[in-house]
């Protein structure tokens, strides 16, 4: 029988420190890195290559580390484990990972052992697609609403959704699938873009790539904010300026401010015709951003990148607090607690805008969209999946967006493969590329003590 | 100039899961372990013995190496410090720590990078006492209302409690300091005992338990419940049998239930006069308990050993969600975030009832207890902290418990220091216990084949 029958586990980390890209209020100095998992067996893809699964997780530098060794314990769990009886129970395999109490005990479902689950499971559900040669939001897409409800992690969930209401909801989609698979083929699945606007680029660059996105055709484009308001002001009116009237300006404070602080802040930038304040305080905060999102309408509330499980959206749900549910598809655990709040975000009518960015949260959010678009939500109304434009190249399915919108991706898996160079060239600290910057800072240190 | 010159970082396990001592609804097999920092200085203590600070997190097993992994990275930064100038800036270090930004990203403030910042951040506290020739509680309670508030955490609190409102709040309560300080020496901090209740015991021993903790002057028991109801009812019936009508009886689900299964469950033994109901949900979900508060009144709701952070309090407090409030050493950033909740609760009037057990919390929470009493809500009316008799052994100043109530610790430090000895014998995986275990496994595995 087919067998799952290795993994590794690689701290791979790119120094994108070193061009502001990333930069943000809370996190000026991130090397963008990711836990990569890789897990092999002994049987073939359906195209005749060896079959494996590559997951990831993504983080901003130091502590990538820790993440990887709890990613170790629990990808082990898999080795050795029957290949069909896996991909037979993706919610049982998830149920088994996330449900170990030892384990569980350092969240629970939060923080390390929760962004190492992902990278796990990201990689079980590549292995998926690869295994059944499709996409895996065409893998998730095609199962009977019953076959998505399994996978579903709907624990914690009863009181808002029960197992009945979301089979309900995803037989009501079943009918226009194929309609919006032919228009996802056609036109893409909309998206904004973030590389316009980190904090760390000068006034000048601002305006130079506020340009290049509306050349490119974009219709949302997103800046960093929180430092200094008065800057700020000078940057909404740069890209103000830049985009016109008509197209959508969102502001990202990434968790700065306190709640009355960020409404005040908010209410000082309304002049410039805000879509939406992301992350304006602590991702916590259920009940902060419910009142910030009183206080500051008609501008909308977005969060999510840090929403660290589906209980979290729950809450926010609920309570009325958010306009915009930002998923992160390297924190939540995988497609089986992504699909939940897909469901949850639907029964409460609230559009799903991915997070994105970072290392391979594009290759995969763009799954998450088209799976939202096609069997969940049914529409891509008031949604943009978010498009940051770089380290694309270290993969061997990138992402490709044209006209504003993310092409459906046709290889098998979850777009998470990355060039086997890539990762042997970034790997931290033994890869080529941190040898040598490790060896210049040496000659570096010599070269001042004289 | 006195310097911190040190860390050892050791991942000590004791065998708990081999009695079920500490077995619930959700925790079958808890290894009972502790990340536990030792920082070594240069110079002494008041009594001329070197100065050292200990500290540790509680986990259940697996999954300590992790923590640990983390440890180190924070407490490094430690390395090489003027002693003086961390001693003197107690909240300085805590937010430095907290506000690595790229360590931040794997929270923020939660799960293993939040539990390993209490453990280094408790092992500073341990220090700061030594220097100082203070227990914990005391060095606190001795501080000015504004000294006090500056060591707290209060990022994210202000829509709920200003910097002034605590000040004022700790104001209030200067004048009665010496006289709670000579009540708490005269009879102590009251205390409830759960070693009575684990699951996997059977129901002899429950009813032998519950009699010994009668006898030994107990006024509150707690059960954990959540496996069976049928079987739980007879288990709140023979407690209820051996404690009287008078006593109070708690139970403890350990987060087993969804929202509307846990408000069934709870008035399915309403009948047994239940003081409260703890973690009866997923710990992050304020919104649940709320609802699960409302429909089980008059019991009350607790919960706090799982509440990751202080901006989670805030919203319990905020929602009304809690009758109890169950802080954690181990989970919460050490005393620095733990003031901040303690004012919250203070302000909201919810009495603070700290998680204990494990490894080592029941020698830290006397001292938050005790600040509690003598500086910030100045009462101990409707509060018990909890205590487990296990483990206790390994400490070199263990928690006293005497006619129901913690006596209060006069050893300089935050009683968290470990046998040499006991650290030896079960650090995982080299320590004698565990070499030998692991020895007689082999053993055992050669015979079984024969």
């Amino acid at each position: 029988m087919p067998t799952i029958t290795g993994v590794t586990i690689d701290d791979v980390r790119f120094p994108t420190s070193l061009s502001a890209d990333g930069s943000d209020a809370m996190n000026k100095d991130a090397d963008y890195s990711a836990v990569y998992v890789t897990l092999t067996t002994d049987t073939a893809a359906p195209d005749g290559s060896p079959l494996t699964g590559h997951g990831l997780t993504f983080t901003i530098g130091r502590g990538n580390d820790i993440v990887a060794v709890a990613a170790r314990q629990q990808a082990e769990t898999l080795v050795g484990r029957d290949l069909e009886e896996v991909l037979g129970d993706l919610g049982g395999v998830y149920r088994g990972l996330v449900s170990d109490s030892q384990i569980r005990w350092l969240g629970p479902e939060k923080g390390v052992v929760h962004l190492s689950l992902a990278a796990v499971m990201n990689a079980v559900w590549d292995l998926a697609g690869r295994h059944a040669g499709k996409p895996v939001w065409r893998l998730l897409a095609d199962m009977t609403p019953e076959q998505l409800v399994d996978v579903a992690d709907l624990r914690y969930l009863s009181d808002a959704l029960t197992r009945e209401e979301a089979i309900a909801l995803l037989e009501r989609q079943q009918d226009g699938k194929a309609a919006r698979i032919a228009e996802l083929e056609a036109t893409g699945y909309p998206c904004y873009t973030t590389s316009a606007g980190w904090l760390g680029y000068s006034d000048e660059k601002l305006r130079r790539l506020c340009q290049e996105a509306v050349d490119e055709g974009y219709s949302h484009i997103k800046l960093k904010v929180g430092v200094d308001l008065e800057h700020d002001k000078v940057r909404c009116q740069i890209a103000r300026d830049v985009i016109g009237p008509d197209r959508k300006l969102m502001i990202d404070a990434n968790q700065v401010w306190d709640v009355d602080q960020a409404i005040e802040w908010v209410q000082a930038l309304a002049e410039f015709d805000l879509t939406w304040i992301e992350e304006p305080t602590s991702p916590d905060d259920v009940l902060g951003h419910a009142a910030i999102r009183k206080a500051v309408a008609p501008i909308g509330v977005a969060t999510g990148e840090h929403g660290h499980n589906r209980v979290m959206f729950k809450q926010f749900l609920q309570a009325g607090a958010i306009d915009y549910c930002q998923v992160d598809t390297g924190r939540l655990g995988s497609l089986n607690e992504i699909v939940a709040v897909l469901l949850l975000a639907a029964k409460f009518g609230v559009p799903v805008c991915p997070h994105a960015g970072g290392v391979g949260l594009c290759e995969m959010v763009q799954h998450v969209s088209m799976l939202d678009f096609v069997a969940i939500s049914g529409t891509h109304e008031g949604r943009v999946a978010e498009y940051v434009d770089h380290l694309h190249e270290h993969f061997t399915d990138p992402c490709i967006v044209k006209d504003a919108g993310y092409v459906p991706p046709t290889a098998p898996g979850y777009s998470t493969q990355m060039h086997p160079s890539s990762v042997a060239d970034y790997r931290f600290p033994e890869g080529a590329y941190w040898r040598e910057r490790h060896a210049d800072a040496v000659v570096a240190a010599r070269t001042a003590a004289g």
